[in-house]
């Protein structure tokens, strides 16, 4: 049906339509609406496609992507050295340094997820377990997803902590904490699912805490 | 807030969320997973994106971007050359093709909008009237958008032709159509607008018809 299509759009739609959330429409309007750009913009677009994992490498810390390593985060004396956040994915470590978070963090690289085959190993597990024996950090705050797969992987997290906790392999002091779950901001109370709003109550603050 | 983020990664978020109906977040969202994919990948989506306007041309009959002139539709002997769909973009001759339709178009490269500065003489109208002058149309059929605009389109194109065959520059048998408004097939009648609903009951036709 769309073989009247020269082949260079076609190409460039399925390639795009292989990006998630982007579905064989949404690829032909974005392809046709990159037809009216100039060659210059579209060989520039082909370039930052190119070139984006060049001169890119994983900082051997917190496995952040970075073009330095350590990374820019992990090598700023601003930071407070004392916190760290364990995060899923970039992205994540992305969301909260929006947040303004200034303390310095720990990816994941996933979560744990028998379904998809992602057991404890698969992920930085271990080297987080390893820096926290070397690195001053006070407290550790466990910023996986609000999700079944997030809290467990938080969970197997602390307990990990706990058993080289009493080993005496990681200090005792050691303060272990999670983000709040409660209502999001901008919500509406009426729309809120009841487990985010039991939480919330559990959660409850004294006013003007 | 983002600086930690290497620039490569900055510069494709940015180029990604310069395209209609992508945000930040989902320029963000994209730019991680491209980040997953192989370098050969890469640089094929940059090849594919600096390649796409490469020995395109525009068809001189019915506008539609093409690698060859006359485009393939233009020069296939089994469309019926009597019928001609005249529609507003590339994407709509897309649409109609999926549709099945099996005659030709004719793209406008717009619809006339005097509140975005297009009209007529912005569009290929001229064109298509030199084409109905000359080719063995029978039939002309609007498939403008179901919007304002597009109504004013095909209005304005109605009123042409009638004036060109008043003056007898166009065969005075040309039957002007327009596709059918109703209840899109797959919706609920309960959900649809009163306009729509309204242009159902004028348009119904025989049961079995």
């Amino acid at each position: 049906m769309k073989n009247f299509l020269p082949r260079s759009i076609q190409r460039l739609s399925e390639i795009l339509s292989s990006l998630p959330g982007v579905g064989p429409k949404t690829a032909n309007r974005l392809t046709f609406y990159l037809l009216s750009l100039s060659q210059e913009e579209l060989a520039r677009f082909g370039e930052s496609f190119a070139d984006l994992k060049k001169d890119l490498v994983v900082c051997s810390l917190c496995r952040v992507i970075s073009e330095s390593d350590p990374c820019l985060i992990c090598n700023d004396p601003t930071r407070d050295i004392g916190q760290l956040a364990i995060v899923e994915e970039a992205l994540d470590v992305l969301a909260l340094e929006k947040a303004r978070f200034r303390g310095r963090y720990h990816v994941l690289g996933g979560q744990i997820s028998p379904l998809n085959n992602v057991g404890p190993n698969d992920l930085t597990i271990d080297d987080l377990l390893d820096r926290l024996t070397k690195e001053k950090i006070e407290e550790i705050i466990l910023a996986t997803d609000p999700s079944l797969e997030g809290e467990a992987t938080a969970l197997y997290i602390d307990e990990q902590i706990k058993i080289a906790q009493r080993s005496k392999k990681i200090a005792a002091n050691l303060v272990v904490t999670r983000l709040a779950r409660g209502l999001p901001v901008g919500g509406d109370l009426e729309y809120a699912d009841e487990l985010t709003l039991s939480r919330a109550i559990e959660g409850r603050r004294t006013y003007k805490d």
